[in-house]
């Protein structure tokens, strides 16, 4: 595995141990998350859609602890190996020294998996399908950045163990396709579902699968979420065994898989204009702000009330509106400071639309202006917020696939990477070959990984021959530097 | 403040200076919660009733850091008195000391109140109503109980700002009631609504009210949630000013309340008997638990299938059911064990019930059994769910209400306290007073307290004395030794 930028704050995967990496930062202390989250975020509107899915699926929620003994957590060597650099150790209380200091979970595999152990008996036992919504620790030596990369996060981590390895083979996809929909449905960001490469994959399991997004600005990829298939590894380091229908003693087969707060610094990176922060409206906390228009002379508390009770329609029918009545600041503050805070739609409402039964609507995503007549507001409000949702994941896909760059050569590799293109190339899927792209391409600006093996693969003609080390292709692959 | 007992994973009273309390005990090192919350409590019931009315109350959630730097933390001197024995520090991350230690949020006004500073500027920035779900941790030099006092725990925490002292008056009150609701609809636990003594209070604030319930089996009662009026301390502390509107410069009101995952061990307390826990059903996972009996020679097939189908009309309706189809338990070994998980309702079908195109019911607080015929299950389902909440909160308010006893003398208090009695005294009010109190009942079984001044105070007869000290009372109190 490979080492820091596979791990952090990471939307899923877990792991990686850091061999053959030695970097010398400077430590320094900082807070798990420098910045609070705005507001806005403190509703994670993706999580109640996802809480929802995995119920149908017969998912339960749990809650286990915030700290893991050393001893747990050091049962499974190479999972150990890919965390331990980056565990926070609680040492002292009050003003004494502990006996034995205490970790701060990265993941919760080894402090869940010992009672998976008890609790799994018999094959009627299982699946055993767990799910938690909690923060982590990862102490991470480089500079936090918010959302992305930070040293606590929130995320939820599923947790399941079954009788058989085609079970769990599907829960991984049906986990994955719902992080697609978090992503795309949600959150209006285009991805692309595949398969991590060996190096990439999570430290200690099977195979990990992930949505990537990309951001055009910086040329780099990210990683969105990932669902892990575990294997047999952990249940062999943990004994979760059972007996199966023929009375024979069988181990389990297990996932795990997260999506974590990482997905609001994908959306505010992939959205995001000079103006600030643009937010799709299903996770806007506030998706329309009424901000009143007086002028002198007007008919000002008619222009307050109509602004009240604009707010107080779209409330009731389910739309997430507020008035800005701050008597201290100017309409044209007021706009500024709203479409920083990315509030999809804002409502003007000045002497003129009183008089005329109307409001004034105003986009955040293009800036396109209209008139709604009041007594239609509902229905135009929600058609243009639906407008809206479309158009952020439209253009984003847009912008997404003009930087897709197919490449076959190194030389055409090297050229793509300069100009920020997100690189699909055969590959000869081979470890050595990806460490060796790695090391070629390391430098100040990172070194360039494989990002997913997309399931949807192009034709690969006979006789591809793989970019950077010219034996026979045997997948198409995305490269990139990232997250 | 009064020391240890009154913090912990108390519900909400977070604090107290240690003052004139040196306790050596040798520093465990234990995990915060040393038992896995059980899955039927992964779902917090009573947090989607108050979430969404705190939303009503246009109280918006955030999320700050688990982290929480020696610079703030240590800024309000009563407040950091109050904490510091049981802060955890992380010290050390992989294998490198941090420069500067950080601390584990015991709790948050240190953490919110700079950023409340920052917020805060004219009037119309006022009422600023901020909630946060997230955990905490208390390390506690005694044993840790789970969910009654654990080093970690979940809660939530509301920190508001109001312009007026009025209206943080009204708030206190209108979350104690929300907080009564949660003890009295959902959990089924009788509470008694108070408010605390100066020496009880919340470290650092102007006053606390209480929800406090009582376990008669032990005699001691419990603090639930606490709802505080911090007044303006910590305003003043962290220089939270606004502009009135009358353009002069004020110090804002601030509340802070909350209620924590020891609500499900006081639930457990109240309601648990020989065979295990006894769960409400509106606060249970699982509310039914269908189990079937087949005999030999009989339509094993068709008995399953109605379980089954049993299962699925209930599902459909709304109804928390499940089937326990082991085949590799008996029967009789199934019902002790959901009745071990505390599962408000069994259905049991055998041939009989087949044949007869019916199922038998057994409740799991009075063991009362019936049947209901199949074709107005779910109707008799819930009608019987219902009878089960209700009488369950009946059942501990008689108990309660048994064990009330009113004394008038310092002998009368004692006989009362060797009897496990919830002590009404009336009072002189007076600090000194409760102090002397703790002081002459200290011993192993922990010295008494004041629990709450009841807002539902009994007529005090002009002359009435205070009970401990002979000097003319001024209110009545409850007393008793407490979690």
């Amino acid at each position: 595995m490979a080492g820091k930028e596979a791990k952090g704050a990471d939307g899923g995967a877990k792991g990686g141990s850091n061999k053959g990496k030695k970097k010398e930062v400077k430590k320094e202390t900082g807070l798990g998350l420098t910045n609070k989250k705005d507001e806005n975020f403190g509703e994670w509107y993706s999580e109640e859609f996802f809480d929802a899915e995995i119920k149908k699926m017969k998912i339960k929620n749990c809650y286990f602890p915030l700290f893991v003994s050393p001893g747990v957590l050091e049962k499974e060597k190479d999972h150990v190996e890919g965390f331990a650099p980056e565990v926070a150790w609680v040492t002292k209380s009050g003003k004494s020294d502990l006996e034995v200091p205490i970790a701060i979970r990265p993941t919760s595999e080894t402090a869940m998996y010992p009672y998976y152990s008890k609790w799994i008996r018999g094959h009627r036992d299982l699946p055993l399908r767990l799910n938690q919504w909690c923060n982590v620790v990862r102490w991470e030596f480089s500079n936090p950045t918010p959302f992305i990369r930070s040293r606590e996060f929130l995320w939820q981590e599923g947790h399941t163990a079954f009788a058989t390895k085609e079970e769990a083979d599907a829960e991984v996809l049906d986990i994955l396709e719902l992080y697609r929909r978090i992503y795309e449905e949600f959150l209006a960001v285009p991805v692309i579902k595949g398969k991590k490469s060996e190096l990439e994959k999570f430290a200690g399991g099977l195979y990990t699968t992930t949505v990537e997004a990309f951001i055009p600005n910086t040329g780099r990829g990210i990683q969105g979420a990932t669902s892990h298939c575990l294997g047999q590894n952990f249940a062999k380091m943990f004994e979760i065994n059972f007996e199966n229908e023929k009375g024979e003693k069988a181990m389990v087969w297990q996932n795990s898989w997260a999506y974590t707060t990482r997905t609001i610094g994908v959306m505010i990176m992939v959205h995001g204009d000079d103006k600030g922060l643009v937010l799709p409206p299903k996770v806007a906390a506030t998706q329309v702000i009424v901000i009143p228009v007086p002028y002198k002379d007007a008919d000002t508390q008619g222009i307050l009330d109509a602004c009240a009770a604009t707010v107080k329609t779209l409330s009731e029918s389910g739309i997430r509106a507020e008035a800005d009545f701050r008597d201290n600041y100017s309409p044209g503050w007021k706009y500024s400071h709203w479409e920083m805070k990315g509030i999809p739609l804002r409502i003007e409402i000045g002497p003129k639309d009183l008089a005329n039964k109307q409001v004034r609507v105003v986009r955040r995503d293009n800036s396109a202006k209209s008139d709604i007549p009041m007594d239609s507001l509902v229905e135009k409000v929600r058609e243009v917020l639906d407008e809206i949702q479309q158009s952020l994941f439209s253009v984003a896909k847009q912008k997404k696939e003009t930087c897709i760059k197919v490449v076959k050569t190194w030389e055409e590799f090297l050229e793509a990477l300069s100009q920020k293109k997100l690189i699909l190339a055969p590959w000869c899927d081979e470890e050595e070959v990806e460490k060796s792209v790695k090391e070629r391409t390391k430098g100040e600006m990172g070194a360039v990984k494989t990002l997913c093996s997309p399931f949807d693969q192009p034709e690969l003609p006979e006789g591809t021959l793989c970019f950077a080390s010219g034996k026979p292709a045997k997948k198409w692959s995305y490269w990139g530097r990232s997250y």
